[in-house]
């Protein structure tokens, strides 16, 4: 990221978190360049970046003025999902294939896609580092990989996990075909046809397929758009239904972009233990935070070995090379087992293609530019909403990942909105989606994990026009 | 291949089907010279080869003399098996994981192993050919590649099939994680918990292992050494059980070697067309046939969709890639849905890659080679039989694949010549693995996909004193 665009960043983060409000004036370019020890023209740079993403405006002689403040964006979600506590069998699949089929054409505006743009993503290194990896390969690699997977790779992954404040030994860790094998292959471990397993409402459609494929019962818990499941509501699931796992997400949450406290993480991880109930935690959105440090997963807080930890490289380095982890504590050797007769094994040159990316360095500096275009869009983003949604839609305001979850007015339909926004080029996610129950008829999710362009914005304002209309419709109906 | 190497494999053709008998006389070498069109030197680095492979010996002034000769081969195993024909809760895993965690280790010769050297692979080839790919990567191929897979992947491998004389549509591919994840999908695609299938007996372990995983039952139908299923008990199978699927493999089946002829395999097909019942047909060994053609599966007769046709690269090409794809009829949707909502796709990179090497060409040589270096080592492996396994020891005759199937005298437990041959250094894989009855107690399925080396030979020989061994112990027990 370049001084400018930092300098620019910090101020953004000051105007969403209320510490500038609208109408302020921004200290002079001469008073922050020396504030800040940057040059004039930087400050220049990062207040014309500011300007043109219209949170600032320059009055003449007078200095730049916040015009987007904290009130400037959509109001908060802050009502927390009640689903009525039984469980459901699922069946969800085929509304769920329409939708994702719809994000892979890629001229449809992508807003209900579930990846970020592959342009975020470092390429032209990895690509080096891959040929470099496969030119010095051993021909004995391809059995030395086989699962758990790639020794270098493993090291690597657990090594990040030291400098981020815990352990995970290298040997608990199995590569995966993503992070998707990795959460179905630790389902398998602990659960049979049947059985019941917890997950959250709104949850991330996955996790309802992968339940109704092994045909598992689906116990939906409400959860927070900000700081994820209930746990009063989990406790009495828990003892109602003896469920053989619970499978969450404690870092921005799909689709909530919630983001569960740290002393909730110690508390969840002591409930559970209570219950002996396994944990599988799906985590492959920590590294997107927009604050100053990777929140901790549950895994940190588990002395018992029951939280399933899962995560991969796919949100965060390289798509589409599915290379991802599971550390599934005491069930280890049993998810090594459903992995070696599921799919054998990961690819052997993406594991060593990425084991020596992290090896060499350069991954933190690319998380960063990441996690700095990340936020830069949610920003343009949650402009848009205010700009163009009608009043009484509310939005969450996730400080990490790259998923917008708005709950429009109570009378709209969400999959009517996805039938007609499709219709004109733009996909979005329609609450039903997330939940067995079909919930969250009136909810969306838009992703903004693409660099935000003009096309963007007019697709965010026909995406407006179309809620709008609806809205008018359903008042005008006899 | 070389041109002696060439010239060595079909003498060597020519002493296993009989042609040249032991004491036979080969033609001069001057004779040779002009008959193939040859130098004469050829003619003498062929015929010093197979002198170095004990196959024919030169006496002084006189030429050279074939030694070892079709009755020099272990005599041929063609007692078909007799399962009972009842259906059996799968429970073999355990044993499996323990034979295989033995293969691992670089040190053990690995005879018990399930795949062939590592060394036989073009990676220089493959390697430049991912690096090339890699560098022209469109990052949007992220998502194009997403399943069914890479366009370009699946049109070669839909060429491959066109060449060889039969028509599967890119469109029916699906590129999955080895070709393991195919059948997997395969079967969780027309299989629900409880149900049965139909497996061979012995069968491929992995068959059994993901039958047990899903919680069906495996009905065993017994298959002869050289030809496969027997199709009369089949059918008594199919009309008692009414099973959901039949898994087998109709080109040099694991562990047998048995190849199918092509009318049996359309009779196979017509059968279980007659019950409506899919064939999920596991084709990954067919490149490997020894013969002048590769031999057609079972899907290049069906005409209903009900063939789930499933293949990899990773034993004629790429081992460790896992790329590998499944061509499922009628039940295509079904299979994507699968591979969507277990693992999402298979690794970019690698499908590129593959991709790539198939359209540059460059395939079909390196294929000869292994083919031809499979087959030597075949020939290595059977005279070593002889040489030093007790009579009354029956093998079978694969005309392609890379394994053995030895029938010991029955006093024999194979599960000890395991245990005792592993603490010698070496692994083997015994017959019970293959069988959810563990049946096949005297069995042993032996890997001749490894260069053939000193180490090899005495390995063979230090196996067949074991075997020896416990032959004597058992007659000397009271």
């Amino acid at each position: 990221m370049k001084r400018y665009e930092t300098l620019a960043e910090e101020i953004t983060q000051s105007i969403q978190s209320g510490v500038l409000k609208l109408g302020d004036r921004l200290t002079s370019v001469r008073a922050t360049s020396t504030n800040r020890s940057v040059s004039p023209s930087t400050v220049f740079q990062a207040y014309y970046l500011l300007e043109a993403r219209g949170l600032i405006q320059a009055r003449e002689r007078s200095g730049y003025y916040v015009v987007a403040g904290l009130k400037d964006f959509p109001p908060e979600l802050e009502v927390i999902s009640r689903p009525n506590g039984d469980s459901t069998s699922v069946d969800v699949s085929q509304m769920i294939f329409d939708v994702l089929q719809s994000t892979k054409t890629r001229d449809v505006i992508p807003f209900g896609s579930a990846f970020p743009s592959p342009l975020l993503f470092p390429w032209g290194r990895l690509g080096r580092v891959m040929s470099s990896a496969l030119k010095n390969m051993d021909p004995w690699s391809t059995v030395d990989d086989l699962t758990p997977g790639n020794a270098n790779l493993r090291r690597q992954i657990a090594l990040r996990y030291m400098v981020e404040g815990f352990h995970v030994h290298p040997d608990e860790i199995v590569i995966t075909n993503g992070a998707l094998e990795a959460l179905n292959l630790c389902l398998l471990a602990v659960a049979r046809p049947g059985d019941s397993v917890i997950v959250e409402s709104p949850t991330f459609y996955a996790a309802l397929q992968s339940l109704e494929r092994i045909g598992l019962q689906a116990i939906e818990v409400p959860t927070h758009p900000r700081e994820g499941i209930d746990l009063a509501a989990l406790a009495l699931a828990l003892e109602r239904h003896k469920p053989k796992a619970c499978w969450l997400m404690t870092n921005f949450q799909n689709p909530l972009g919630s983001l569960m406290p740290e002393q909730k993480k110690r508390d969840l991880v002591a409930l559970l233990t209570e219950h002996d109930v396994p944990l599988i935690e799906d985590d492959v959105y920590a590294e997107l935070y927009f604050g100053d440090k990777r929140p901790l997963p549950a895994k940190a807080f588990d002395t018992k070995g029951l939280v399933m930890h899962c995560s991969s490289f796919s949100k965060c380095l390289a798509p589409g090379y599915r290379v991802g982890w599971a550390a599934p504590g005491r069930f280890t050797d049993a998810v090594i087992k459903q992995k070696l007769t599921t799919s054998l094994s990961a690819s052997a040159p993406a594991q060593a293609a990425i084991g020596e990316y992290l090896a060499k360095g350069g991954f933190d500096r690319h998380l960063r530019q990441l996690r700095h275009a990340l936020s830069m869009q949610q920003s343009a983003m949650m402009q848009a909403v205010l700009r163009y949604f009608p009043s009484g839609t509310r939005a969450t305001r996730p400080s990490g990942g790259y998923f917008l979850w708005l709950e429009l007015p109570e009378e709209i339909n969400a999959l009517e909105i996805h039938r007609q926004a499709l219709s004109m080029g733009i996909s979005v996610a329609p609450g039903p989606m997330f939940s067995a129950k079909k919930e969250f008829k009136n909810c969306l999710r838009l992703n903004y994990g693409h660099p935000w362009d003009e096309h963007f914005e007019s697709a965010m304002q026909v995406l407006g026009r179309i809620v709008v209309a609806n809205q008018i419709e359903h008042k005008t109906m006899p």
